[in-house]
């Protein structure tokens, strides 16, 4: 294993705000080569359906099979593997999708409507997707948190299809993964992987549903097929790597902020953990605890090479000028390991969630505490929200005048449209003027 | 003018269903070399900044300018433009503007926070966006609704910085475009269009600030642009062109069904207009009204290539039936010209706008009713909804565990991160267990 190399930097220091932005800088590379490939696929199982599906599956995941239906998982298989977990695991799954399931239900729109001076009816009319389809990426783990954080708040705004799709290698899938489906709701899973899968939720074939709306990570090929199919459904956010900021003010135990570094470098080599304090002396506690908790982890690898690549350690002087930077990073996990966390909140503009206070662990929002642990990432807490249930309700306006209130609305809109140039519009409104 | 040649349909008959797919099958073409010359633009504006600014101004806008500074207009230059105008076009842009920030209020989210049985404190913390850019295209048309549609929810949310760009030819800008920003709130101006208009609203140069999103219409240029910058900035959704689906029990004027349908219509050659109606001698009278008033038209070409190719008429038995089409449809524009309309809005899941009742023109919604006119197109409405405050707003996840809290949730994660193979995770939870 190679040395650590953590990066660090003091605020006020020379060219102190470039060498964060270079820290921070992360884009997704687009690449033409890899957008051919996922359109001839896209486009190549929009012309044959299942039949490309089938083939696909044999070429990507070595999985053959004679019909669709080795690759279609009703609702009581998805329960079987669900009792074949052990016990705490079954429980840890319930706790979590009831917690998930709490804390989504506050997130629910309703439709309103009133009547104003003028007589008009206005309003919105709020109403829920009607078929999700979730994508749970394969690989060495097994993700069954991110079935419940996809599916859950689909299921709470009152999706009546949420469907999953998850690459099955050699046949393999996951009971944990089949189990966190059966605990969110999940009404149906398909054993298809990478963009062949999320043509098929796009387009539909003979046996898979087309779906509204797309959601869940998965590689580049997933990222790219999600992107293309944009607009023909809705997807979520586009996700860069993970990302952790701590600001401590060194009151707590270094080892758990090492440790709480780690849980974010682990995910993948370009995941991002920042250490903020105002004491120099920690950061320096910290770097120790990181060299002596580091042979212990089964990642020290990845660990290492996302420490090396993109950690970073700041020196502040204040709590304030923390709170700035927080503002300057946009983080997508913050946790605000300091006295009275909540006393900052008022100053904080941009994170995907906060964690407040010394004993709220970022894993604690990963799994279990409630909130959606789909958050955005690179800075993107500026305009994006965590995956909520707002991502799966959808809105209506509502408009109804009156007689009266045409005779009156119209005579603004016709003045409007003639200034626009657009007559029909003034002429549609003007029929409706009777004084 | 060529003749009218107007499709009709009649619900049951055989191959109904494909022939309406065919009709309403719509699709952006990705063209490679619109991608290509759109990303050496952004590249362009990234490297140069303001000196590409000036220099496409010059080239596409014919627009030559010796510095910045004509390029950019402040508040009293806006506020100038306004008092320009005639009053009544001063009073309509103030009505509509105050009716839309009226209704866009009740749209606003707030913050909430609660504390649950186990002592976990959760809650969402809602922020507007710091800033936001509006793009107006240039072209006949002088778009002043659209930039009262797209700032007002921008101001309502609270954003502190809207600006807004628009494209100068020879380097004229309209009173009518600039006095709407006025009324809107928009902060500044910058006379700049296409793709490098929305290049330097994401990126920033010496003299345009960098935004957090990017709203308004545009060709293709600018969709291809917006699309690009996706992820480093937000966008607003991907608009097809304009549809209206008026449903009419046959007691309406079908001369005011005629000029509904030819408001949409004369948007553009590949606008929609579909009418439905159980009376098949309506839409018969309605299709004479079409072709008497059709010559009177300023807009009669555009109006009746639209008709031609994308304009449908279709015939069914009962109310109930054309109900069930228009969540088939999913139009961005619902007009239910009928009786009590509003006994049939439970039963409709997919509209962007809904219009009630035979007075409520859908003019009164694109210039003044209060909802916003940017909704979505091309059966989009099954998942995007209007342009609202809520895409000026975001959300934090906010989560704070007592340590008798973490110790309980503790447990919950670290079952689920050892299920999942991440052990930094599970041990970040571990250290916070304490029995």
């Amino acid at each position: 294993m190679s040395e650590l190399n953590l990066k660090y930097l003091t605020l006020g220091e020379e060219g102190f705000d470039q060498n964060l932005a270079d820290m921070l800088s992360w884009e997704s590379v687009s690449d033409g080569d890899m957008q051919k490939l996922v359109a001839d696929i896209i486009h190549r199982v929009r012309k044959e359906g299942d039949a490309a599906l089938m083939d696909y599956s044999a070429k990507f995941d070595h999985f053959e099979v004679e019909s669709m239906d080795a690759l279609v998982l009703g609702a009581a298989e998805i329960e079987a593997a669900f009792h074949r977990l052990p016990e705490d695991q079954q429980q840890a799954l319930q706790t979590a999708a009831q917690r998930v399931e709490s804390y989504h239900s506050k997130q629910l729109s309703k439709s309103w409507q009133y009547t104003d001076e003028q007589g008009v009816v206005l309003g919105q009319k709020v109403t829920a997707m009607d078929k999700v389809g979730i994508y749970v990426p394969g690989g060495v783990a097994p993700l069954a948190s991110s079935v419940i954080m996809n599916a859950m708040p689909a299921k709470v705004a009152g999706v009546s299809s949420i469907v999953m799709t998850t690459p099955a290698p050699k046949g393999e899938v996951s009971d944990f993964v089949l189990a966190a489906a059966y605990v969110s709701g999940v009404t149906e899973c398909f054993l298809l992987g990478g963009a062949q899968a999320i043509a098929a939720l796009a387009y539909g074939t003979e046996t898979v549903p087309s779906v509204d709306k797309i959601v869940g990570p998965g590689n580049a090929f997933v990222a790219t097929a999600k992107a293309q199919v944009f607009g023909k459904v809705g997807i979520d956010m586009i996700a860069g790597p993970s990302e952790i900021l701590v600001v401590c003010d060194g009151k707590t135990n270094p080892d758990w902020v090492a440790m709480d570094l780690f849980s974010q470098a682990e995910h993948s080599h370009d995941a991002q953990a920042i250490l903020i304090s105002q004491d120099g002396e920690f950061l320096k506690q910290v770097e120790e605890s990181v060299k002596k908790l580091m042979p212990t982890m089964e990642r020290a690898d990845t660990i290492l090479e996302s420490l090396n690549s993109r950690g970073v350690f700041i020196k502040v002087d204040t709590l304030e000028q923390a709170i700035e930077l927080i503002n300057t990073i946009a983080p997508e996990h913050l946790e605000l390991s300091i006295d009275e966390p909540e006393q900052w909140l008022d100053r904080i503009r941009h994170a995907g969630a906060i964690f407040l206070g010394r004993y709220t662990s970022e894993a604690l929002g990963d799994y279990c505490a409630g909130p959606n642990h789909v958050l955005p990432t690179s800075g993107t807490a500026r305009f994006f929200s965590p995956l909520g249930v707002y991502d799966f309700q959808k809105r209506s306006s509502l408009i109804g005048a009156s007689a009266e209130a045409a005779n009156e609305l119209g005579k603004v809109a016709s003045v409007l449209a003639r200034g626009e140039l657009l007559s029909a519009h003034a002429q549609s409104a003007e029929y409706r003027i009777n004084d």
